[in-house]
């Protein structure tokens, strides 16, 4: 097991999960600009059915397409086993999974497991913005 | 999309995480006075329902009468999406996802998701102390 | 309520995370010799159920009968409220929550939830293995 990965500190470990609970938070509410705006000017989404999003504008039209099945239920995403990798060149290659649980009037209920990577760019003022995120439906590791 | 919130450091960051996981080990294992102790002397809970206890014997009354219901069930307060907001008079603001999963004879249940506000102050001899939390019923974003 | 224990740095929180999520994705990918290979050679499993494997090559051997019941599904192990307590020689006590995620056909399920206590070590180079697993199934705090 050669563990060529370079140590992830503390500082970095919070600063990511912290970009990540405003960004849902956004999601969450429903806020679609704003979650707009934790993405690069050119972000690009693939989503689990292959479909595929590139650029702000893109991604707040296509959300908005998708808000009538977020009608009526409040919605968490819960992410967990977070793996951060620093490249090269700046950038850090995120991967983790994610559930998402829906609160309607007949209780919760809990979306199919996914699992995301993401590519974070770090800005000249210092934010973090996602620049890629490919999410996969989890699928049997057993072929 | 201002960003004027203060950088959280990861000693910041793993020292709130290792208090909530202290703090929810004594309220899954009922152990109420234990858990009230994590609280300020006047610690204030604002249940989802509007209820409000305040002080640590009104916590401790209020809990006790609620002990039947987790009766023959196990119960794991899971902590989602956590944020820290430093305070300039030394307060921790804390916001996060909670879901409580019960395991009982027939297997495991999801209540429904919460959103939860503490307040966190820094006693003198250092430690965190809860001194209010507000528990949401999460609910549509749209209206 | 004496805290005596020592408070965990951000980093150290950082390394013990990142450590799990890789440990799991190796499980959650059924990479069996992989999973082995986090652990010491000598390395202990306590299952729920009493079982034991000590030492890789039990465990390996113990992880091939069980596989035919992740075929067709995939698994996520979600990990919560990690508390890492440091040892006096060296170790690292950790205790978690646990879900098992599963997604098949039928869309996902969740396992009763689990709570596990670690001992990790550290290698001479520097990496973190596990030497000890303790699973116990949650039940009722009351009795």
């Amino acid at each position: 097991m050669s563990q060529t990965v370079a140590q992830v500190t503390g500082d970095l470990y919070a600063e990511v999960q912290t970009f990540y609970a405003r960004q849902m938070r956004r999601t969450d509410a429903l806020d679609i600009e704003g979650f707009a705006d934790t993405f690069t000017e050119d972000g690009e989404v693939t989503h689990a059915d292959g479909g595929r999003t590139r650029g702000r504008a893109e991604m707040i039209a296509a959300m908005r397409t998708r808000l009538p099945r977020y009608r009526d239920v409040s919605t968490q995403h819960w992410f967990g086993q977070l793996l951060i990798e620093p490249m090269n060149d700046g950038s850090l290659e995120i991967s983790y999974y994610t559930l998402v649980a829906q609160t309607g009037e007949s209780g919760l209920s809990l979306q199919p497991a996914y699992t995301v990577r993401d590519v974070l760019v770090r800005e000249p003022d210092g934010r973090l913005l996602t620049r890629s995120r490919s999410i996969r439906r989890s699928t049997p590791a057993q072929r």
